[in-house]
């Protein structure tokens, strides 16, 4: 059975079909703070386990990511024709990924970024929460 | 000319392209701090000038998006057939709006949530820094 949050009457969605959702798609953004002010970048990702990576280069994503920071992961959909969608949020910290063996595995991923660079390092979100939201119409009655 | 970024190769858009693309999307997604965790949040929007609006109810983005709060926002195209696409991001600070006359105003532009609730606040994105990129595919020569 379907949750309707009351205040917006959206469906909320449970972790395992954010999880569905997440393993659907290949384009998320990540949130990042950086001196203090919020920050969101599109990156290619993949889902590994019960958690997110991707890869970045030495850039902003790299320094505002180190050391266990705080990132939000956002993937949604959206259908202006029929003014709906649906959005997962993923809230967590991110960890630079340093090990052989995860980073054979992780190599492994279908994830090869669209945008040109090296993009040497991998970085997991390690989730602390995953919620979802769906935007459902209300029937209309004749 | 296109001013191609060296680390990513990716283009990037000059101010008034990325306005150009603000004005033609209708739904972004808002980066706020809430107790030092980034969250990223979709919501419809307008722009108002050369500032982003959107409405919201007495829910989190009300609270994290308060008094002068540092905020981000963000649009993207992705096309995943060609793998190619775009983005913008608008960094700044949020301000709600309580002045009447500007409130009529921002009333008559195009901006109806498609989720429910009564989202009776307004809040201006007030830019500090607005950038854009696009991720151009290399010729493939024969």
């Amino acid at each position: 059975m379907a949750i309707i949050e009351g205040r917006t009457g959206l469906e909320l969605l449970k972790p395992a079909a954010c999880w569905q959702l997440l393993a659907s798609q290949q384009v998320g953004r990540v949130g990042v703070v950086a001196g203090g002010q919020p920050e969101i970048l599109p990156v290619n990702y993949a889902v590994d386990g019960r958690s997110v990576v991707f890869r970045t280069d030495k850039g902003l994503k790299q320094v505002a990511v180190q050391s266990g920071a705080p990132v939000a992961f956002e993937i949604d959909a959206i259908d202006s024709d029929t003014r709906t969608g649906w959005s997962v949020l993923v809230k967590g910290r991110a960890e630079r990924v340093t090990d052989a063996a995860t980073l054979r595995r992780l190599r492994a991923l279908p994830l090869d970024p669209w945008a040109q660079g090296e993009k040497a390092h991998w970085i997991r979100i390690v989730p602390r929460d995953v919620s979802g939201r769906r935007i459902v119409r209300a029937t209309t009655t004749a």
